[in-house]
């Protein structure tokens, strides 16, 4: 069935087909990138558009999952070649993990320009991908309500002009705790966030994996816990289903805030937790808008303190 | 000044002289103890009286420090011979710590005897030492509202039974996570977290240092995480200012109620926070209860989701 919702915000990143290894289970050519699970977590909330290039060698079933989930594909490239690839294992408590081989292929010849209708979007997740291509989609957005750009530290030790420059002109840039030392030399967090509030952007967020994350706001701090799960299946991709799904929040309210953005966070957090709890998007595939809001609800009460 | 407040709690643990190092700095023959820091932190709360014991080598100005922040020292012992003695040392992170040196001392005969006064209070706080004196509180007290008790690795591998018997009887048991998951075998620790419910307390809160507690009752979980800070000087003590603090502000509201622990763990949290920001008790005794309703309100800022 067509997605009749207007596409309120564009997620522009990777599209890969990866292999993944956990303590547990071995699975592969599965979906993945940033794009697919930023897309993914924001379907919940606004019609995303997805912004991101495959092979000619992409299953048709993929594809579908995109079409399910209401994303608009008016922005994917389809060229002759493969599609990217990544292959990735994680030790035994999940919380490091090796990547084993990343081939490029069509991604290494990305340049996300954006379809006309695109480039009115009032809410763009720059899902991680080069600088360079970020800086890209900045130059042909209008006039952005809202931009989130994340980040990694390959692009900190290889591109890290660039990244200060996309930085310098998005409404909130994220990247982990190590990354924000890295890139500030603050060994501190607090002075970490500063330092990159500093570089231009309103709000910092500052991901912790499973401890959750921290906004950071010229007006505040918000610590944001992560949702307490009996089970991760394979964590790739949470870092994005949590941008995605922060993005996703604030497009469906309309309102950009710092109330806003801490309430955008819990369906960020709340889409990073069903994310993992399978591999691909297998899990997101298989809940509905109300199965987010019940556990958004839950998780809220987790929070509170009167 | 003699402090005029009746005793409304109880702190029952170790008084030690400690010998620390971090990275930074070395302190020698410093005032320590799961006790120590218990008191301190309640002491801006509610009177606590502490049980302890030391040696007759205390030193007179940390006798006087306790009673600067209006402890009862009715349950004092002073007995012959030497204070309990720790020697410790914290690696770069600040999160790893090793036992260099244990002195038992005089703490070797230590029997928590109650005044006959403190018998009635409502208020017990079991700092962590040796269960069997944990049980022997719990014979003493008549009819208490609520009792917390700590514990550590070292009581689960050597009296796991005894300690098995406190939880039973306690209304809330707090431990880090990895000595959680080794008590109840459950590698997953919302599974570890309802096997400690299942052998009786009420409440069971799980520490995770720098990412905060979180706690876990019947009806709910609560996820509290640390309040930020720019630098850590010293983390000994605060797990035991976090439980000194937490029952000391339960005590002062007279109310025990899920939504009430999670009010009283963020006055715990603001109270480990000021005890790190120093060696020793040395910022506990150099702050105001102002200064503690100050940043717990600025803590609740940086908690609220609308």
């Amino acid at each position: 069935m067509a997605d009749s919702r207007p596409v309120s915000l564009i997620v522009v990143g990777s599209i890969a087909i990866d292999t993944i290894e956990t303590p547990s289970e071995r699975r592969e050519e599965i979906l993945g990138g940033s794009a697919t699970y930023g897309c993914a977590a924001a379907s919940f909330f606004a019609r995303p558009g997805l912004v991101g290039i495959v092979g000619d060698d992409f299953p048709p079933g993929h594809l579908a999952n995109f079409r399910r989930l209401g994303v608009d594909l008016a922005g994917l490239q389809v060229v002759p070649g493969k599609t990217f690839r990544w292959t990735g294992v994680y030790e035994e408590n999940m919380d490091n993990r090796r990547t084993l081989c990343t081939e490029l292929n069509v991604f290494a010849s990305f340049r996300p320009d954006l379809p006309e209708v695109y480039r009115d979007c009032e809410y763009v997740l720059l899902g991680n991908i080069a600088p360079v291509l970020q800086l890209h989609v900045l130059d042909q957005a209008r006039q952005p309500r809202f931009v989130l750009a994340d980040t990694m530290d390959l692009w900190i030790n290889t591109a890290r002009d660039e990244l200060l420059r996309v930085i310098g002109r998005v409404d909130l840039i994220t990247m982990n705790e190590s990354e924000a030392r890295r890139l500030t030399g603050e060994r501190v967090l607090l002075r970490a966030a500063r330092a990159l509030l500093g570089l231009g952007p309103r709000y910092v967020v500052i991901k912790k994996g499973e401890h959750g994350s921290i906004l950071f706001s010229r007006d505040g701090v918000f610590l944001m816990p992560a949702f307490p799960l009996e089970e991760v299946k394979d964590p790739t991709g949470a870092g994005d289903c949590f941008a995605g799904g922060l993005v996703g929040a604030l497009a469906r309210t309309g309102e950009v805030s710092e109330p806003a953005i801490r309430s955008a966070m819990v369906y960020g957090s709340v889409a990073a937790a069903f994310g993992v709890e399978a591999f691909s998007l297998d899990r997101l595939l298989s809940i509905s808008a109300e199965e987010i809001e019940e556990r958004a609800a839950l998780f809220r009460l987790m929070l509170k303190v009167e």
